[in-house]
């Protein structure tokens, strides 16, 4: 191990096997914690080369279970995305999509540094279960033609372990760490295609469009070598999307979505991601044709409706999905007011991510709880006009401690300035990469 | 610390308190050894600042005792090599400083890789003990003027558990961390100078001059700032030192040198180290007055008697000191001979390191045991003229296994052209920095 660690140290290239060994014996345990580590902090400095990283990312597959989803006819097309603030997108993506009879296979994760997770947005509907069983997770896709869950302990275990490794060794941000993890689960849950939303400015994972782009090109270049076919997107996200965040506010924003309502650029980049996935699942020629059917999917009520087959057949409560006003709200509030008169020129998501993260929303330890009632409603965003006294915001939490905690993020997370400041396009797509 | 794994990953310096808490976290193991090596392959991707690397070596001192030497008179030198083939200096040149009245604490390594150790060519004299407390040490540099011990496990702990999972992690190359593991044992062992010999060419730890300089500036540098003077000298380390490769042979040879004989290499370099010891201790002027009074102590006998009492004092064998033919010597004799007439052109010492390791001179592992007696005697050197079947090395070993794993490296290890090649100056010295 200490040669291979030298090896890529000095900028060299490792062999198949070499590679095969590092990772198999990370996933079982047999190559110790600290040389891993030192490997891959050697990866963050001289990366991969495109066959290490194929070579990598199959190993990591081969470490566990591969769900075959061969019985559901169709052509398998999951979205994912790096990760936002206000990102509710696969709550009313993923069952529209369905709506159009392209099964959606999703495997979600939790909130992750001042992001949320769609498992814990899924997870503010009473007796949702996230946690599937292979055979549960093919029944759900089957029936309801979308299926929304946890990763599974047993599917590309060593991403599980080297995750937990990087996380503590300061070695996540490596585009081939990145892209290998993320295509693993993938590849293992069982998607033929992928549509992949990578998240560019002050609230993304990789702020700077330059890492995203390259992040973007290393997924749908890796996928392709290994069979996945991928598209990916460059999304704005400077300010939230839409104009929940937190977690049961951000499913009743998605919910609104489906009734043929809620935010312009939340709707937008929802009916553009979808589009890109029917084109991946082989339903539409092009993703024009592709939009008027998520469009109709919306419109006919038919894309709720897959929501409600899948949160009963996964355990949910149907009520709260019928009726959103039953979903889970804190019960303080503040409302965040503009100070001066002028145009909202910022609405700064990195600060709105990890001050709701303060009030519950997220989790700072793995080990917290997150509060689904916690969150932050947006009354205005950028470009927006605002007189002095405007509420800004409604900030929704459970106790006082928490606000005060989160305040100093929240309260200058907004700008009001002289002048409108130019937006982005409402369907947040600031490039495309196939 | 995944913070500071980060700072450094991004090229940032650390400041002095998160130094401290790293270097003390790790010698008291509270930081897990896996966060521990991701820095330093951060560290040696990105370096240490002049000021970060005071603060680690600092740290690194404090980690465990330091010897106060105050009671014996003088200015303490010490001398340190990064390691060569056939490098016994040390073991004449300590008797020769002492001889003349500048006191040598010196603490010694053991073979380490492809280059052999003081210690296990000290441990071919029966019954002389390497480990010493702290108290006897004092004594013996007291009434002998020298004192060759191993490392205590109580100076510099924290450098002998980084080094160990340097060595485990391919974190080792390193110049910051080389440097300051060096100087945390020859402060915390009392010295109050130091001349640093810093091997350069196939036989070396960093083979290329480039590298090596560095270091040796680094060194320079960072004791002085430490309070520590010191200076360093490149050194030739493209064939072995003298003729001599192995434990008894070697301590054979350098008793040889304090009789007035041995090779025009061996004696010339340590006339030369001798020199600037005196000088930085202050008894000569300049390192030509060293030189004289080094060869009078040879000439006299003196050096020989310093390391008589040394000897006793640590409760060596005396009569493997008056007849080195009682030294340990393996039973089995292979002569390797020159299969064409010319001159010798290259004697490579990194072979010749690894050839004699198998032999049992060194260790493959750390658990492996040292056998004193094997090794090889050299009776060419570059440059020399040999004809076609002339005897070139006698080669002792105890087993003809290690014999037929140790062939291959040894015999390539003598190249014979046609023409006589430029050699290195005797002393051996390329370059001085100060």
């Amino acid at each position: 191990m200490p040669t291979w660690i030298a090896c890529k140290r000095d900028g060299g290239e490792l062999d198949d096997g070499a590679l095969r060994t590092i990772v198999d014996g990370a996933s079982r345990g047999v190559i110790p914690d600290y040389q891993i580590s030192a490997l891959l902090m050697a990866i963050v400095w001289r990366g991969l080369s495109p066959r290490e990283l194929a070579t990598w990312l199959d190993a990591m597959v081969a470490s566990g279970d591969r769900l075959r989803l061969d019985r559901i006819p169709g052509i398998k097309v999951d979205k994912h995305s790096t990760g936002g603030v206000g990102d509710k997108i696969s709550l009313c993506l993923a069952p529209l999509v369905a709506a159009c009879d392209v099964p959606v296979p999703m495997m979600s994760g939790r909130s992750l540094g001042h992001t949320g997770g769609t498992l814990d947005k899924l997870e503010s509907i009473p007796g949702f279960r996230t946690a599937l069983e292979p055979r549960e997770f093919e029944r759900v896709l089957a029936k309801a033609g979308l299926v929304l869950a946890g990763q599974s302990a047993r599917l590309a275990p060593a991403d599980r372990l080297l995750y937990a490794l990087r996380d503590a060794t300061a070695t996540v941000e490596s585009i081939p760490l990145i892209a290998s993890s993320i295509l693993a689960k993938k590849i293992a849950e069982g998607a033929d295609a992928l549509v992949m939303d990578v998240k560019v400015g002050c609230g993304a994972f990789l702020p700077e469009r330059g890492r995203a782009r390259a992040l973007a090109r290393t997924i749908v270049d890796l996928g392709g070598r290994a069979g996945l076919r991928v598209i990916a997107l460059l999304t704005a996200m400077d300010q939230p999307i839409g104009r929940a965040v937190g977690n049961a506010c951000e499913l009743r924003e998605a919910i609104e979505v489906l009734r043929g309502d809620g935010p312009a650029d939340t709707r937008a980049l929802t009916v553009r991601l979808g589009a890109e996935m029917l084109v991946l699942g082989g339903r539409v020629p092009d993703r024009r044709n592709g939009a008027t059917l998520i469009e109709a999917a919306i419109a006919s009520g038919a894309g709720l409706e897959r929501l409600r087959k899948c949160v009963a057949l996964q355990g949910g409560d149907l009520r709260v999905i019928d009726d959103p006003s039953r979903l889970p709200q804190a019960p303080r509030v503040k409302i965040i007011r503009a100070r001066t008169s002028g145009w909202l020129a910022r609405l700064d998501a990195g600060l709105l991510g990890r001050g709701t993260t303060i009030l519950g929303a997220g989790r700072l330890r793995k080990e917290d709880l997150v509060n689904p009632g916690v969150g932050i409603e947006l009354d205005r965003k950028v470009g927006d006009r605002v007189e002095r006294g405007d509420p800004l915001a409604t900030v929704r939490f459970a106790d006082d401690a928490r606000w005060s905690a989160a305040r100093p993020l929240l309260e200058p997370a907004f700008v009001v300035g002289p002048k409108r400041v130019p937006v982005h396009p409402t369907s947040l797509v600031l490039e495309t990469i196939s």
